[in-house]
């Protein structure tokens, strides 16, 4: 845990900087499976369609990775950045909503293989309790504060209509949940200690027809 | 499709303006929900927890919308916010990819009450073809070109793992498709002119756990 120490030194690191670490990772896990050892920051611009000068700046937040010139290791470079996401560690995450949004969640490999593991499924439908999905047996709600204090989980994915997202968000946060990754369609105002990833499905669709209409 | 000309009138609108018009748009309509009539930008800054000034200087991209002092008539403001995002007009959808994400997407019925009506669903599995989601058909992939030329598709959704969505979202740009929704984990490098819009959801989840592991 000492990077991560490292990193917060009371440094606010930008939103826009955040949202470019987990696709600088990922671009780095592909170099690394093309057995790639080392990169320059403009061969790395190239690919990324980025400015060298971003990507520098980009790490110089976190310690820079790299001797001028030289060029970054490319998998010092992905272990660092894969620790600084807080992927060194597992997480464990509940889903709340078992509906089809839930379910694909649910069965998306790749959390998983990044060390995200779902743990407990969530529903108010009586219909859906005892069934599974991934054989994790989907539970009344009634059932999720036991849960969650029983199963270290950090994290709650919040798939549900948005008419009941804040009252369970609320729960949760009583219940010691740290982080929320919300798709129900409703901003969240909660704790400034709670962090909150949205994804807002409609909104991100709108954006698109935006795109189109004002072309 | 006087509104649009009048818009973009040589205004280059950030992203960042871009991607809070959704949300001004959600909130609008929650207030007309509420049968409330007008609205002040300090009402509407207290609600959305954003500042009055950005408000006004969000709107005044697009002409400003109120009376200062006067408030901004809910109503109207709704509408011309909807026209902004493409909202007037009703729009035909593709979907590449029916697993357990393209599934949940078809199902998810806010999109269609926005106006976004998905025409057709093509997967490359031939288990799926024929089988039915929502009532539309699965169809293989190599009737994509021909549906789109017949029924004025302009986005298509991209619900397939990334190895085979640069060359999906290749075709479909020669298809005539002007927008791609993509939840392929890979960044699709195609013309200007065609607008995509990503959702990397590992992204999304890895920003949550870099909050966590920061924190």
């Amino acid at each position: 845990m000492e990077r991560v120490g490292f990193i917060v030194q009371d440094k606010m690191i930008s939103q826009a900087v955040i949202s470019r670490l987990p696709r600088y990772f990922r671009y780095l896990g592909e170099l690394k499976n093309e057995g790639i050892e080392r990169i320059s920051s403009q061969e790395l611009s190239a690919r990324m369609q980025v400015t060298a000068s971003q990507i520098r700046q980009d790490f110089n937040h976190f310690g820079g990775f790299g001797q001028q010139g030289y060029g970054y290791n490319v998998n010092y470079l992905y272990s660092e950045i894969a620790n600084i996401l807080g992927l060194n560690e597992e997480h464990n995450l509940i889903i709340i909503g078992a509906g089809h949004l839930g379910q694909a969640l649910v069965n998306y490999m790749n959390f998983e293989r990044r060390g995200f593991i779902f743990r407990g499924i969530f529903d108010n439908n009586p219909a859906l309790w005892g069934t599974t999905i991934r054989g994790i047996e989907v539970m009344p709600m009634d059932r999720i504060e036991q849960f969650v204090r029983e199963n270290a989980v950090d994290i709650a994915v919040l798939s549900i209509p948005k008419d009941g997202a804040v009252s369970v968000a609320n729960d949760l946060v009583r219940f010691g949940i740290k982080a929320i990754w919300n798709f129900a369609h409703v901003d969240l105002l909660l704790p400034k200690e709670v962090k909150v990833e949205n994804v807002h499905l409609s909104d991100s669709l709108m954006k698109l027809s935006y795109m189109l209409a004002s072309d």
